[in-house]
């Protein structure tokens, strides 16, 4: 199968977790560079791929494509990789956690770094973060977050457990190491092939998800 | 395939979208009422097949699953409807909704009906939801919003436009005759055999979707 896919990012946005699963699946891909000091991601062109005005889009064979999960999901299933297949007993499971990671972690993340958007009260959005790694980090059905293997869900954590540590104002009360689970999970992510291509990428640095800095992109910027 | 599924449900849920589609599909199933006047949800027993303590989890063969999108998502993909396949070009649109309407509107539903559990402010959160649904009533790239054939997205759907009309306080904000598109829709699922039988087991009346009515179920309750 060759796609002529084309990924439209900005350095450590959310097209990082997308990068990560392309990477690891080793398929070709363009990418376009959506420059977030102009507001590119509100112009015309942008909005008419994703009219949420959010980074990522992938820009397939069928036509363009956004939603995180979806696209994690979509290249996982097409190159039969990173997922459990439809009739896997393991499927169940993994799709799950694939949807939690979307509606839950990520909502939450949002509301973190945009706070202004939602009238949200600070102080409970980082409890509600807290108690969100507490279950995630105590999860039986999580097999993934102790595995050698990279999976679609990995791809879309390992991002989300580094930007706490930088984003969203003040960023003390976030500390990865509460939680060993997740933290040893950040480190088998970070020394994957795919990762350092990734990171270097985008300019993370060597530990982007268990000890991150700020990032120094090539192209680009991050907010 | 035989499946003994068993569903956890309230009636007026997010259960509700699980029920349509197995519905939908015909196969069978069992249902166990969560009893939220008891706050069954916070139960021990419950908090192990879902330690969110949300409703709906399905009980598979494989065990308990949770996250409304990833049973939807599992049981099309299992009995092969509901959803393109998964090499369909309409497969990458099909999930892209699937995700948007679990981590875009479902979230803002739960911030409309239980703004303190996130200090969010009601009147954003209002804002927040007309916007989605222009947004929503307005893309070419869902076509199954005017398809008389069943989706995995209708079944999540169709509940989330009943909701906002009846909980959360004050719903005379909502109009859904605001969306034309969206009140067509809901017209044509609640006409739906599989959407009969889903009213009749949780009593939600003749036009549950686009004229709702508090649910007056034979058994439990809504909230």
């Amino acid at each position: 199968m060759s796609d002529p896919l084309c990924l439209h990012y900005a350095p450590d946005n959310a097209s990082l977790c997308v990068r990560l699963a392309l990477e690891e699946i080793g398929v070709p891909y363009q990418e376009a560079l959506v420059d977030r000091r102009t507001q590119t991601q509100r112009s015309a062109a942008f909005l008419a791929m994703n009219p949420n005005g959010l980074i990522p889009v992938l820009e397939t064979p069928h036509g363009p494509m956004y939603e995180t999960g979806a696209i994690l999901l979509w290249l996982a299933d097409r190159h039969r990789t990173l997922l459990p297949e439809i009739d896997d007993p393991q499927r169940g499971a993994a799709l799950q956690w694939l949807f939690w990671l979307s509606n839950t972690l990520h909502p939450t993340l949002r509301m973190l770094f945009y706070p202004r958007q939602f009238g949200a009260a600070r102080d409970l959005t980082q409890t509600r973060l807290t108690t969100q790694l507490d279950l995630l980090a105590a999860a039986s059905t999580a097999p993934w977050l102790d595995a050698s293997a990279p999976s679609a869900q990995a791809c879309y954590l390992a991002p989300m457990l580094r930007w706490p540590a930088l984003y969203g104002g003040d960023t003390d009360w976030f500390d990865l190491g509460r939680w060993p689970r997740l933290e040893a999970f950040a480190r088998r992510c970070e020394k994957r092939p795919a990762a350092v291509r990734a990171a270097k990428a985008e300019g993370l640095g060597p530990t982007p998800f268990s000890a991150p800095h700020p990032c120094n992109p090539p192209f680009g910027s991050a907010t």
